[in-house]
């Protein structure tokens, strides 16, 4: 079996890692050929994963693809599909998650809670709006990791939105932030991983470490659950798909966002439980049983980017004593070049004490750090 | 760092697998490149592994080299060691391995015990050796996965010996045969993977199914512990060693062989340990500090070979089965022919139970067969 993926960062990589306990030839495309998931496949296209034929070309010598990224061509997607390709997530729903504009009208027409929200189709639509601040502004299109996404507070603030079709959505007082990760295979069959508790990085809203299971109510999961597992029904494509869900300060249970893909909120899922959802996605793809998602231990991940202040070839500060925790894994995406806010690695504890999990989650937090190689080093 | 492993089979492809955590650029040398590690390194080099040219000239770009397979040429990585390369096994303590003739000489000279022998130099001398029968004859060099020995239990069997360098060993009575992976890093500090027990497979003198942590008396265990540290340090070299080790029906211990490298029975460690033999080799040759040998639950790794009577495109029988099993993680080695004996992959099992990994690595050898596509699957 043939299968392709577009996009090869981090979440390839980690999907080639697992993909060579299987009997399927892999194929990636990427314009960087010195990509973190170049050199993990059997073949490797240098191309533009927002390009039309560069995606059909790609995807037309296969037999299933996927994506590890959401800003891909869908048309391409959408004609390799109708040509027999297996294309999982299914263009249709990725056309859906892709645009905030499309993704928060499917949450209304399926009766999902996710937060209040005013469609702006640019800067002065937004400065309309004031009264429904404080607010989240969300480009539509292209955001990532952060990236196209704008508290705004208040009046002064405004200017601060975007302009172009945007979401504003109406500020929710968030207690908890959870992941919950759903497998679906051809059958429509689901598979809930355990729910993932999000503790995020305020200056670059990336997640700062996370534990799963998720502390939270046993009442409360089950209404997040059964919100997701309708989000990803209604999705009505086999594939991995992450829903992240805001519990506010009333323990009400939001939609946030999903996402079509492996996500980094699963990180822990190499380690921490029997079926990742790297080995998951390869399951589904190739048509083999789903995993099992039960948790070996409780775990904690820590995303490790790129410092403040630095830019450049990267050195890893701090990696001998991180290497020396006995129950950590080092996880490094291989990216020469760090920069601030660029995700360079993780690392997953297991353990089955929650407080050894935030302890080490802490000390690995202030202790490895993503810089550059200091002049001391090189002039050695 | 550059770093370059010697052959490129399945040890190859996991340690590339777990390479791909570490800042490292891989490249690999075996002379098939479609090979199970052919595609998961950066650069992959066509080249025979015995051959002095090839290896040195692979070796001499590489910050850093190891091994997957003994069968590889020492005076090349001699030279390469000389000129500054990591070459890990060093040289020395490979020419040792190499040569079962200079290995039982070696136990010898450290006091270490190991069954009897004699060296044969043809098969006329085997043949002056009736008396010492029952035995094993072992080729002194090149035997690999059970082919270079046979058992001679008599006179008539004489005949099977081989006409060329061998040793020929007292058969021990053997009440368990174990294995103990040990970790040597660059100070020479050491870590010992929990003794693994292995069952196997007498048609092919193959594994059969072993078992982490192995079921032995403590004191059994502290000998066999002693005896393998023994070995290593001895060895004096950075590198996994894999000490084979038989005890006997007075519960005596003896040293069966070594291997300076990687090995079948530390498969387990991927999933059931903190730091797998694989990770761990990559934490010597960079440098890092030794891992956690730790076992997280206790294991089964069921190897699957190449059914007998089944030669040509593989074909994986009774997968379905074995892939819902939800404490069994599967890893197939990407192999496109299979062969009767041929390692094809394996399956590991976790548990707290004893008696679950047992039942389960039952199933699994009766279950997961690597055959032939079937005509009835082709012609469809």
């Amino acid at each position: 079996m043939k299968a392709g993926i577009l996009g090869g960062g981090q979440l390839g990589r980690m999907l080639l890692q697992a993909a060579a306990n299987y009997p399927v030839e892999t194929f990636v495309m990427e314009n960087d050929d010195e990509c973190p998931a170049a050199h993990l496949c059997n073949h490797f296209t240098k191309g533009n994963i927002n390009d039309y034929n560069d995606v059909y070309n790609f995807g037309k010598q296969l037999d299933a693809i996927t994506i590890e990224i959401e800003s891909v061509n869908v048309e391409a997607l959408q004609k390799l599909e109708e040509e027999g390709v297996k294309v999982y997530p299914k263009p249709s729903s990725l056309a859906i998650i892709k645009n905030k504009i499309l993704q928060k009208n499917f949450y209304e027409s399926i009766n999902v809670p996710s937060p209040a929200f005013i469609i702006t189709q640019n800067k002065n639509e937004l400065k309309n709006q004031k009264n429904f601040l404080p607010a989240v502004h969300k480009i539509a299109m292209g955001g990532y990791d952060g990236r196209g996404v704008v508290v705004i507070k208040n009046e002064r603030e405004i200017d601060n939105g975007f302009d172009a079709p945007a979401v504003l959505e109406k500020m929710i007082q968030i207690k908890k932030e959870i992941s919950l990760i759903v497998a679906v295979n051809e059958k429509g069959e689901t598979a809930l991983y355990p729910a993932v508790e999000m503790i995020f990085n305020k200056d670059f809203n990336l997640l700062q470490y996370q534990l799963s299971p998720a502390d939270i109510d046993e009442k409360i999961l089950w209404k997040a659950e059964a919100i997701a597992l309708t989000v990803v029904k209604n999705l009505n494509s086999p594939g991995i798909f992450a829903v992240e869900l805001f519990i506010d300060t009333s323990d009400n249970v939001w939609v946030n966002e999903t996402a079509p893909r492996v996500h980094n909120s699963g990180h822990h899922t190499i380690e921490a439980n029997y079926c990742s959802q790297f080995d998951m996605l390869w399951r589904i793809l190739l048509g083999y049983p789903l995993g099992n998602t039960k948790s070996i231990l409780s775990s904690a991940m820590i995303n490790l980017i790129g410092a403040e202040g630095y830019s450049g070839n990267v050195h890893y500060e701090g990696l001998e004593e991180v290497l020396k925790i006995d129950n950590a894994f080092v996880h490094l995406y291989g990216k020469k070049q760090t920069r601030a806010g660029r995700k360079m690695g993780h690392v997953t504890v297991i353990s089955n004490q929650t407080q050894d999990l935030i302890h080490k989650a802490n000390f690995i937090n202030r202790t490895l750090k993503a810089k550059t190689i200091p002049p001391s080093i090189l002039s050695i």
